[in-house]
């Protein structure tokens, strides 16, 4: 891998979103987003994954213009509907969650539901966000059908990526951003590549059994919800959450083709905890919490137990001094606009 | 078993309500909750639960008089602090959700956070008291110390239950009960008791292995989390959420004895869809979603695929009609008072 420099990422990323047709601040914050993703080593929504937006840009799935508009919710409400107009999908969540996080310091917590928006790329980064301001936050996302319901040989469910964030001292957050698949087909697909096994069992054969194969997995498109029939009962229930708060579509009414999953359904909750509890003594409680994760035995010494979010903020500050890992493929393309 | 009909039922736990000293309309509740899970099939935290509880108000572990009181939150915020002074657990859940109900009726969504609680018992209840309601719910609890987090080889995390309901027309509400655990030591038992393996695998031997032994997980301890990694961070950014919102206990600060599991903290929000949306446009969405379910292929021609809750309310229609099977030992000691 070659490692380029954060400003470098960015500014390339800036030239590719402004030849998108993105607007000025938009096409800004739009590039900073990606860029921040690739930075915390999220290739996969990061850098990576910049080829798909712009194909779908061009395609008609994402309006580069488009901003989203408030539906419903007077002032007296911590709840609000929003119409997404099929806009960019990590502007979109990053306006969402912005505006969760006013409601939240008017009202404690707050709400947005959002409808007919883009795929956020990585959920992770609204939790950030909330955090990073000081409020806690919670946001998931519907997607395109992928997964077997419990009990089902085929597909009906999304895997819904979750994301819960719990703010910190100097940026040392709490923040888990998880889909409800145990492997998503990209890391099938890594594996499968490289002829290696899973290290739990992803899925099913093709004949009906559990199995750590997974070319046999991306054969039978039988993945596993975490948790089987549990992570298939949240996924359900995240799906019904999503569609019905924003009015927008569920899972099974989303586009099959990846490259033109659009009009998804998400939610994003913030709370401030300042406006009902003191700051200094949240943090003795997560700090205490985290203290009593690290006291559990490892299975590998060398290896202590980490808390999510914690291998992020290493890497990013690595990335960030000795440059950032990009995929020399993609990054030539982004540098010559060939999209 | 033993079927009893449900008005008996209620009236022997009505009895031993009074019995260990609850007050009248307390007393009534607090038998209706345990009679309800009992006719729902939850045995575990219904009637069979039932002499733990009287043990544990004989203990001091939980103050049959103690109500929740407001610690802060002004009226002008959706999110309150409660202190649960160590009442009955299912009381002080039933009262926070309620409340939660009340908040989200005036702001669209509601958040009351209860510390120093006792175990609510069947987690679900407060869900069907929300959906039942017409609104949306969201709840979880921490617990005692059960579960290692990922990657370690002793118990750090608990298995905090939660919660997720979501209401449809005529009771057929979607309501998702889990703990973060794959399997409960209760669930264990019985498989070891009679001999059988688990379905999937449950945890690790002492050799380190993934097993579908029960015996091997009672021995080695190491009872899985949902999704591996997955339901660790999950298990642990629920146990922060709780603790932190409430003000409250933290999984580790919680009594490792099950008869002393006193103290812990819960989080219940409600959404009240009524004040952004129209409730048969919510009961459309809904009941698509759920035939694009029962749409996937079964694996087992003769069991479709199922929502969360639609067994439940089938059996409880069922106990309902032929009477509520109990464990003849335990329905014989509520008789007799014999705690």
């Amino acid at each position: 891998m070659l490692r380029v420099p954060y400003d470098d990422l960015y500014t390339a990323l800036h030239r590719a979103t402004l030849h998108l047709g993105l607007q000025s601040d938009r096409a800004a914050l739009c590039a900073r987003l990606f860029a921040e993703t690739t930075c915390d080593g999220v290739y996969t929504h990061g850098l990576d994954r910049f080829p798909r937006f712009a194909e779908m840009v061009a395609n008609g799935s994402i309006d580069v213009h488009a901003e989203p508009t408030r539906v419903s919710g007077d002032s007296a409400l911590a709840i609000e509907r929003w119409e997404g107009n099929l806009g960019p999908g990590n502007l979109n969540a990053h306006s969402s969650m912005q505006r969760a996080i006013t409601l939240a310091r008017r009202h404690g917590l707050g709400c947005v539901a959002l409808a007919n928006t883009n795929h956020w790329m990585r959920g992770g980064t609204y939790g950030w966000l909330a955090v990073d301001a000081g409020l806690f936050a919670v946001c998931w996302t519907n997607t395109l059908t992928n997964l077997p319901p419990w009990g089902a040989s085929t597909p009906a469910l999304g895997n819904n990526p979750l994301v819960l964030a719990v703010p910190r001292p100097a940026g040392a957050h709490v923040v888990l951003d998880m889909a409800m698949s145990q492997f998503s087909y990209g890391t099938l697909s890594a594996y499968s590549a490289r002829g290696a096994q899973l290290p739990v069992p992803g899925g099913y054969d093709q004949a009906g059994k559990l199995t750590t194969d997974p070319a046999a997995i991306e054969a039978s498109k039988r993945a596993l919800a975490i948790g089987y029939w549990k992570g298939s009962g949240l996924s359900l229930v995240l799906d019904l959450l999503a569609a019905m708060l924003s009015g927008g579509r569920a899972t099974h009414e989303i586009p099959r083709d990846p490259t033109r999953e659009s009009g998804v359904s998400q939610v994003f909750l913030a709370i401030d905890p300042t406006t009902f509890a003191d700051r200094a003594e949240l943090d003795g409680i997560a700090a205490a919490v985290l203290e009593s994760l690290r006291a559990a035995t490892p299975i590998d010494p060398g290896k202590p137990v980490r808390y999510p979010g914690e291998q992020t903020l290493h890497l990013r500050q690595e990335n960030l001094r000795l440059g950032v890992p990009v995929t020399p493929a993609v990054w030539q393309q982004l540098q010559s606009l060939a999209f």
